[in-house]
């Protein structure tokens, strides 16, 4: 947390903290490149936090979760992928290759609606091999009820007949909207107690760019498992408790610090 | 904090978290005006969830530590305020009254030297009616050991001779530095474990658009104070058990999130 003036071309391999000094550069590049809102650079500090003080890794109720949200994705009849700035300039080959194995088009959802935005994310995501994506043609949109803002525009072939939406990344106010209108909605946040995390059916507290890669490990492992096996892990799994165990994560984490965390003063 | 869409000119005063959303609003304009990095956004984004964390208040122990400062501060031969983009950005105003009651010059003081954001920074400050302004003159800067990023150059009149540093939104390398050439070091800084936090002689764990009005209020009634009574506040300060009163408003506040954060569901 204390290296929030590195970001440069130039972090070696070895940094302690490479991976976050990584995804903080491509978030920068992707504002540059219209990718990513002004916004959501402030979004992506908050997350870096959060993920900070669960311990920057994926916990053992993630991973829980994740095969929960494998099953669901998996039992839905039209399961969509909503997309936004951040999550294609993190990770948009893990986007894409989910999609093609749970076989869920990728639909752009975006609460900024800047000129030249849907284009710049289109295109990243056809580079990382996307062949069919929604939510680009304005004129062909349709609005959702419960939401005022630009998000309300679905695609009449995605968002708007899917049964379930994954949701990584997100504002809370869609995600409760989303759910009265009777969708199923699967949250990637790492804020365990954001709206859009106590709103959703499965809320995955983890870091996306982790989630995504462990996802696509339990899709090719649930894949082809019969409907009995996939219900019984969505019966058992328990959206409340998952959520206040990542709560308990971070209560450890800081009652850790307490302890250990002036022990680099020594050095 | 699930409300990181909405920056717009247009949030209703009466908006339940129309302060966070001002001070975003804030902070990117300023990156537009080349006052803020575009890592200060991402900065400024962790700042937020800490803040958040601690239940968006001044704690006591933040106005303890508020104290102690004014204490150093006033007990101080060569104070300086070592100011960046982002302090700029969010609070140009207090700054410079603060450093007229306790008469410590501003230096700015920059990890990321752009072309014309010395300038920008400057004409802000100037214009909140800052007289004096250090840390802008390239050609007379000096080095100081310890640091190899950009901030090892400071004014030889400010900085250099300083006894006291007061450094808000910091990164930890420079603090180690400053302690490390026998300077006096207090901080601003919403994250109680950072290195600037651990390193600081006095850590002022808040928001700094909190923490400047209240260490003006609380400079304003120790003016003219007896040396005696000052030294008395800093020989009873304890900034490691100030911090850990931090972590403990943290624990406090996910064990209380824990019982109540779903009681929104119900409405």
């Amino acid at each position: 947390m204390s290296l929030n003036n590195t970001i440069n071309d130039e972090v070696p391999l070895d940094h302690p903290r490479y991976e976050s000094l990584k995804h903080r550069h491509e978030i920068i590049e992707g504002m540059k490149k219209l990718i990513v809102a002004e916004a959501g650079l402030i979004a992506h500090g908050r997350g870096e936090c959060f993920d900070y003080i669960l311990g920057e890794s994926t916990s053992e109720n993630a991973k829980e979760a994740i095969k929960a949200a494998i099953a669901l994705l998996y039992h839905a009849k039209h399961p969509v992928i909503s997309v936004n700035g951040n999550t294609v300039a993190l990770c948009p080959k893990t986007l894409v290759e989910l999609s093609k194995i749970i076989n869920a088009p990728l639909e752009i959802n975006l609460f900024y609606r800047k000129e030249g935005r849907i284009e710049a994310i289109k295109k990243v995501l056809e580079d990382a091999g996307a062949e069919k994506i929604l939510g680009i043609d304005d004129t062909n949109m349709v609005e959702i009820g419960e939401l005022t803002s630009n998000r309300r525009n679905v695609d009449p072939n995605g968002i708007k007949i899917a049964d379930v939406v994954f949701v990584p990344l997100e504002d809370g106010d869609r995600t409760e909207a989303l759910k009265k209108i009777g969708k199923k909605v699967v949250a990637v946040d790492l804020n365990p107690i954001s709206r859009t995390s106590l709103w959703a059916d499965i809320t995955i507290v983890d870091n996306i760019v982790r989630t995504l890669p462990e996802m696509i490990k339990i899709a090719k492992k649930f894949k082809n498992t019969e409907e009995e096996k996939l219900k019984k892990i969505l019966d058992k799994f328990d959206n409340k408790k998952n959520i206040q165990a990542s709560l308990n994560t971070i209560i450890e984490y800081i009652k850790k610090q307490k302890k250990d965390a002036f022990k680099i003063l020594k050095n």
